[in-house]
């Protein structure tokens, strides 16, 4: 009991798909928990699990200890982090969570330090279902001290890491989505040229799992190209959405690129026709790109 | 006993790195084995494992019930064949678990079937290390009969799968190759993003282990190039190989795949002066990209 009492109070700002089940865990692990969300109704079966849901900004995040942002996108963090700046007063920890530019994450932190408030990035890794189990991956940006702060609290939520200062948790994200795309793109290929090769697309996979070629990609996005399940899962227009986050990064940073440059466009080509597709479209892609010759993965119809 | 005595004799052509503990195993498994290599000091300790090594080719494969091949490359398997030809007889199984081109696997399946000699294409992965252990990937191409006739014999060497027609083994190989090289290629430029972008690549990779991000590569060749442990391993030259022929088939097929084409320039680019680096040495040819800004992967000594 005397545990609970000293947990930090926390507001948690951003009701949706992935910040409801984070606040569940985090009320589940005893933290007292305020919610405030902008479509009000979505924040309310969180009251069933112990949040106090807030018909405003001001009065959620006034008196808080440690904020959570678990939003859409960086300019709606700044526009929030804007609108809630009057009610947080010094000493008072600001944790956003969505999957921003590093940059917006600079100029978030920058906007907070004026009113002594501390900041930290920490995007994560994991979907709906990393979530709810309490497995996502965190990448924390900022202090030590900051991290030493918000651990407890992240490791309700999943298993983070502390991967240098504000704006390197947005790095970190972009350099797993740089991955996953790029990983997708390239099992694409090679399950093409198994089908033109002559060699049966499903055989080969099976084949080649567990060996060097192992990954997740090849396990789960591998499996729906086979079967032409293209229902999302993670999708086209959020991985095009990554990618050009990642572009800019570099381009910020000075890097070249050319591989994750290329399977950026590849990502792009798909937003006209298959923005909500799961990434594991990238094979329409480069079926796209070898459609004179009709080269096509087996004879699945596609599923969205 | 009576088992032993109903198992195929087995002529095992190309006692190298691999070929050594391939035809160990089949040794272990109990096949009686004639083994004969090129340069024949090279096999004799084999003899231990009790193969009997013979001096000459046709003193090899007379007689086998079962012809297996472990070579360089594909103009050396056409080269042994033809020289093979000779003491060959019909009903015979020629089996070769080298890496070649398709269209290698093809010319010498027919320049067999005159003989009425069958063939099938059996390319492995998993490096020394798997044949060793007998965890070999091993991907073949042939006829249904062929492959139930040789899966005992591969069962002793590692994971057999039937992919396809005569020469769809090379093109598994050449996929699994592709995902390889590819992921390699891939990981390299996250890691230089982390770098370049102020996040700690270390921590960064530590943070997306286990997640959609996940692959050996990530495992293994990030953490080389963390290391910058160049130390092979599969070499640059091997891949670079590896990427011209898949370019090749790929051409065969009337099958583009940009980004693979851009792998196999990016592992071209380091022949002159990485050949017998470890793969990890992606790494390098990222870093060559951006040698003006002086982007370089942590502060730890190149080791070869």
């Amino acid at each position: 009991m005397s545990d609970i009492a000293k947990k930090p109070e926390i507001a948690f700002i951003g009701i949706g798909l992935m910040g409801f089940p984070m606040a569940t865990r985090l009320l589940q692990a005893g933290y007292p928990l305020r919610a405030w969300n902008r479509t009000h109704e979505k924040a309310l079966p969180l009251a069933e699990a112990g949040a106090q849901v807030e018909k405003t900004l001001g009065k959620a995040v006034k008196g808080a200890d440690i904020v959570i942002t678990m939003l859409e996108a960086g300019p709606v963090v700044k526009d929030v982090v804007k609108a809630m700046l009057p009610f947080l007063s010094a000493g008072m920890l600001v944790i956003d969570m969505s999957s921003t530019k590093q940059s917006e994450a600079v100029e978030v932190s920058q906007m907070l330090s004026e009113k002594q408030v501390v900041f930290m990035d920490a995007p994560v890794s994991g979907g709906v279902v990393g979530a709810s189990a309490g497995t996502l991956a965190i990448m924390a940006g900022g202090s030590q001290e900051a991290f030493k702060r918000a651990e407890p609290l992240f490791k309700a939520m999943g298993r983070p890491t502390l991967v240098g200062p504000v704006g390197s948790g947005q790095i970190a994200k972009l350099c797993n989505q740089l991955i996953v795309g790029g990983t997708v793109a390239i099992v694409a290929e090679a399950m093409l040229l198994a089908q033109a090769g002559g060699a049966d697309p499903a055989a080969m996979r099976q084949a080649i799992r567990g060996g060097f070629a192992e990954s997740r990609i090849l396990e789960l996005h591998g499996q729906r190209m086979l079967d032409r399940d293209f229902k999302p899962g993670g999708q086209i227009k959020s991985q095009a959405k990554d990618h050009a986050n990642i572009m800019a990064a570099a381009a910020d940073a000075g890097l070249q690129i050319p591989l994750t440059a290329m399977v950026a466009e590849l990502f792009n080509s798909l937003l006209e026709d298959y923005a909500t597709a799961d990434q594991a479209a990238a094979l329409l892609a480069v079926e796209k790109i070898n459609k004179d010759k009709g080269i096509r993965l087996g004879t699945a119809e596609d599923r969205f």
